[in-house]
C-alpha cells in the first residue's frame, strides 16, 4: 500500500472516523485512499475555515478528534482562525496538510509556502513526513498528540510523494492516557480557601462545566456558600433543568468588575483568573479585585471531575444536595416585538431536550444564556478564541457528532458571513441544524466598542466600516443559494412559528430575524 | 494626536489613499482616525480574504500599495491566502494589524496569538510598534517596504495602546527608488544567447508583459527569430489589438513539455525557468529540456523595460517592426451550446476596450486566453500564488484602481465560493464588475488531477469530495443575497445577451453559466 493508504488505515485504526476535507491536487492520493478503505465518513467543506471549525465542534461533542484534509500552505492558512478557536477550546484535531512532493519543493512553484510556519502559531504538534514509510508512524503520533488532554492541534504535513510511494502497513495510536489527578495539596489548599470567611467563588472552565463536575461543584457551594462562576466562554457548558447553574463572568468589563468586586478567594477549576476580552484605556486587564487571592484546584488538562469530588470530600460535602439546580420552568411563549428578552424567552420555551446551542450571536447573544437556564437540559457552546466565523462550522461538527440531537446555531449577521459556506455542507449532509441569524445589519458590537475604547462618536466613514447595510444582506437568498430552506421573522410570534418549523424539519433551516 | 492618527496621516502623506478594512475592537482608534482625517477611501470587506485580495488587485492596476486593516492574529490569518497570492505576484501591500494593548498581552485573553508568527510566512517585512511615538516612523518604513520593487508585503502590528496613546506628528515615506538597471554583462549574455542557432525564446514575466516592454520583446523576436513565451501566470499581462502577443507556457505538464521540447536557449526576463504547478509521479518538475540553457536578462525587481530596450539595441533591433502584433479581429458572435471555445468567442466579441479580465476560471479558464488575443486591448490578471479565492477580491481592487474601466471576473464555481463575500463589497461600492461563474458543479480540475497523479478512477466517496452537487449552488440566489444583480445563461446566445447587459449596467452583475 502507498503512504496515503497507510495513513488512512492508521487513522481508522486509531478511532478517527470523520475526515473533513477541502483537498487539492497534492491530496488526491489521500482522497483515493479514503475511497478505497471503508470506515471513514468524509465531509466536504467549500472553504477551509468550515473544515477546521467542523473538527472543533466534533471534538467538543464527541470528545475525540476528527481529521481534516487541507491543501498546502494557503489551504491551511484559510483554516487557521478556526484552528485558533479550537486550540483555545482545547479541542483535539488531526490536520493532514498536503505539500508538494519533496523533489518539487526546491523549484518554488506557485503554491510553495512555509507550511510548518503557517501551522506553528495554531498547532501544538507539527511534523512533516520525510518518506512514505514514515507516514503511518507519524500519523499515529499525530493522533496521540491530538488526544492529549484537554485536546491539541496536531498538524501532519504530507508531501505528495510520501503519499504515493510504497509504504509499510498502518500503525495504531497508543490508547488515550487518563487525565492526571490533581495533588492532595491542591485539594487541601482549595478547601482551605473555601473555608475562609468572606465572599468566595469556584470559577469553572473546561471540563468543569460538564454535568457531573457541576454536581460536585453544586455540593461544594451548598456546603461552603461559595458562588459558582463560569468563564465567559466555555467549549461546552451543560445546563438546563436538573443541572447545577453557574453564572458567567460578563464580557463587559464594568459588569465583570461589579460582579467580582467583593470576592476575596477564588478557586480555579480548569479556569484562569478572569481577564478582559479586550483592553480599554484606563481600565484594568484583570477583572478580580487586587485583594482577591486565587488558588488552583485543577488545570484544564487534569481530571477536574475527580478533583471536584475530592474537594467535596475534603469539605465533607459529599452528601449535600447540590445548590443552584435549575428546574424545568420554561417561560410562556411571548408575543410582540423582537426584543432580545423576547427572543430568549421564545428560545427557552421552544428548545427541545438535549439541544446543542452554538452561540455566535455576539452582541445579541449575551442576553440569551441567562433566560434559557430553566429549560430542557442542553449543551451551550461558545467561542473560546474569539475569532469570528466559528459558529456555523462548529454547528456542523456538533451535528455530525450527535446525529440524534437538534443543533441551534445563534449567529450575528456579521459573524455568519465569515464562514457562510458552511450552509452548503449542512445541506449536503442533511444536518439537523437550525440557524438563527440576528440580522441587525451592523457589526453592532463594534458600535459599542467604538465608544468603549474612548474613540468618541463615529462619523460617516467610521459608521460605514461598522454597518452591513447598503446593500442589506438577504439571508433567505443566501440560504437558498447554498441549498438551505429558510424563513424570516419580524416579531416574536413569527419567530416562535419559524422555530417550531425549523426544529420539526429534517436537515438545516435558517431563520432570518429582522431585529 | 494619538498614534492611530499619526499613522493615518503618515499613510496619506505617503500616497496611500485606499484602506481596505475588516476591523475589530483593537482597531477602533484607527477607524476613528480614518474618520477624522480626510483623504483615505475606506472600503469594508466582510471577510479578510476579500480585504487582502482587494489590495493585491489594486496594486496590480495602480502600481502603488493600498493599506489593509485587520483584526489581530485570526483576522490576519483569514487574509493570509490572498497575501500569499499577492506576495507571489509582487504586489505591495501595507497591512495594519491590530494587537492587544501591550499591557494586556501577558494575560492571554482569548484572541491573543502570535501575530508576527502568523504574518511571517506571507510577509517580507514585519514590525510591531513599541510605543505610540514609534507608530508614524514605523508606518513610513512599512510603506517603503511595500513599495520595494516589484512590491512587497509589509505587516505593521499595532498594539491598541500605541494607537490610543499620545504621539508626535506624521512622517512621510521616502520617495520610491527607481528600479535598478541590469548590468551590461547581463545584456551582452542575453544577446549572445539569442544569436545562437537553434530554437530559442524570451520567457517573460512580471513587468515584462506590460505593453511597452512587450514592444521591445517583439522587436527582438523580429530580429532574432526567438519565440516569445510568457509564464503560465502573470500579475498583469497587457494584450489584445496593437500589442505584442506571447504564448503562455501551459499548465498541463505534458503540453508544456511538448511546447518547450526543442528549446536550446531561453533568456529569462523577470521570469524563472518553467516548473510544473504540481509534481506528478514519474514526471519532471522542470519543464524545459535538460539541454536547454538559461540566461537571465533581468530579475523581477529590476528595470525590465529598460533591459529589453538595451537588449534590442545590443542586437540592432531598435528599428525593427515588432513581431506578433495582434490585430483587431474579434470573432463573430457564435451561437449554440456553451462550449468553452464558444464562451471564449463571445467574450472576445463582446469585450470592451481597456477591459480588465481577472481569470480564476481554473479548468474552464485555460481555454479562454488564446481566443481573446485579437480583440480590444485589455489587461489579463491571473493568480500568481495558486491559492483559490483570489479572483473576486482582485476584481474589487482592479475596479477601485480603474473606476472608468470594465472589470470582468471569470470564476469557477468552486473557486468563487472561497471569497464570495466579495460580492457584497462590489455592491456597496457600485463597482463595474461583471462576474462570470462557470457553474460546472465540480472541482473539475481535481477530477483531472485525480487521474494525472495516477490515483485511478474515483469511486463514490472520492467523487463526493470533487463535486459541488447535492445541493447545486444557486448562483443567482447567492448574488441576490449579497445585493448583486444577476442573470443566467444556458447557451451562447444567452451568454452574449447577458454579457451585453452586464457590461452596460453600472455596478456589479453576475452571470451564472450552466456549463
Amino acid at each position: 500500500m502507498n503512504g496515503a493508504e497507510s495513513l488512512v488505515r492508521t487513522l481508522i485504526d486509531s478511532d478517527i472516523d470523520l475526515c473533513v476535507t477541502n483537498p487539492g491536487t497534492s491530496e488526491m492520493h489521500f482522497v483515493a485512499a479514503l475511497d478505497k478503505v471503508p470506515g471513514m465518513r468524509c465531509v466536504l467543506g467549500l472553504f477551509e475555515g468550515v473544515v477546521t471549525g467542523t473538527a472543533d465542534g466534533f471534538y467538543r461533542m464527541a470528545d475525540r478528534p476528527a481529521a481534516t484534509l487541507l491543501h498546502l500552505g494557503p489551504g491551511l492558512a484559510n483554516g487557521l482562525a478556526n484552528l485558533h478557536n479550537a486550540k483555545k477550546a482545547g479541542s483535539g484535531i488531526v490536520n493532514i496538510v498536503g505539500e508538494h512532493a519533496t523533489f518539487h519543493l526546491a523549484h518554488d512553484a506557485p503554491l510553495t509556502a512555509d507550511v510548518e510556519g503557517v501551522a506553528r502559531p495554531m498547532s501544538h504538534w507539527i511534523k512533516t513526513s520525510a518518506t512514505a514509510k514514515d507516514v503511518a508512524a507519524d500519523g499515529a503520533l499525530a493522533v496521540e498528540a491530538a488526544r492529549l488532554a484537554p485536546g491539541q492541534i496536531a498538524t501532519l504535513v504530507l508531501p505528495a510523494d510520501t503519499a504515493w510511494n510504497e509504504a509499510d502497513g498502518p500503525q495504531r495510536a497508543r490508547a488515550v492516557a487518563p487525565r492526571t489527578a490533581v495533588t492532595p495539596q491542591a485539594v487541601r489548599a482549595a478547601a482551605e480557601a473555601l473555608r475562609q470567611p468572606g465572599p468566595k467563588a469556584l470559577l469553572l472552565g473546561g471540563a468543569a462545566v460538564r454535568e457531573e463536575a457541576l454536581i460536585w461543584a453544586g455540593r461544594i457551594a451548598a456546603k461552603t456558600g461559595c458562588t459558582l462562576l463560569g468563564e465567559f466562554n466555555s467549549p461546552r457548558t451543560q445546563r438546563g433543568a436538573g443541572r447545577v447553574a453557574i453564572q458567567r463572568v460578563p464580557y463587559v468589563v464594568d459588569s465583570a468588575l461589579a460582579l467580582l468586586k467583593d470576592l476575596r478567594r477564588v478557586v480555579l477549576v480548569a479556569a484562569k483568573p478572569p481577564v478582559g476580552f479586550f483592553a480599554y484605556p484606563g481600565k484594568p486587564s484583570l477583572l478580580a479585585p487586587p485583594l482577591c487571592r486565587f488558588s488552583t484546584l485543577a488545570e484544564v488538562q487534569e481530571d477536574v471531575t475527580a478533583a471536584l469530588e475530592a474537594l467535596a470530600d475534603e469539605l465533607g460535602a459529599r452528601d449535600q444536595a447540590p445548590a443552584q439546580v435549575a428546574e424545568l420552568a420554561p417561560p410562556a411563549l411571548p408575543e410582540g416585538a423582537l426584543t432580545l428578552d423576547g427572543v430568549a424567552a421564545v428560545l427557552a420555551a421552544s428548545m427541545p431536550q438535549d439541544a446543542i446551542v452554538v452561540d455566535e450571536a455576539v452582541s445579541s447573544g449575551r442576553g440569551l444564556a441567562g433566560p434559557t437556564r430553566d429549560t430542557q437540559p442542553h449543551d451551550w457552546l461558545t467561542s473560546m478564541g474569539g475569532a469570528i466565523g466559528y459558529g456555523l462550522p462548529v454547528a456542523i461538527g456538533a451535528a455530525l457528532a450527535c446525529p440524534s440531537r437538534k443543533v441551534i446555531a445563534l449567529e450575528g449577521d456579521g459573524s455568519a458571513m465569515y464562514t457562510l459556506q458552511a450552509l452548503w455542507t449542512m445541506a449536503r449532509e442533511s444536518l439537523d441544524v437550525t440557524i438563527v441569524v440576528f440580522a441587525n445589519r451592523a457589526y453592532q458590537i463594534l458600535r459599542g466598542e467604538f465608544a468603549n475604547v474612548g474613540a468618541g462618536a463615529p462619523g460617516q466613514r467610521a459608521t460605514d466600516m461598522l454597518t452591513l447595510d447598503r446593500p442589506a444582506l438577504d439571508w433567505r437568498a443566501l440560504a437558498r443559494g447554498h441549498g438551505v430552506e429558510s424563513g424570516q421573522a419580524v416579531d416574536l410570534a413569527g419567530f416562535a412559528k419559524e422555530l417550531r418549523r425549523a426544529l420539526a424539519c429534517e436537515g438545516p433551516y435558517l431563520i432570518e430575524l429582522l431585529v
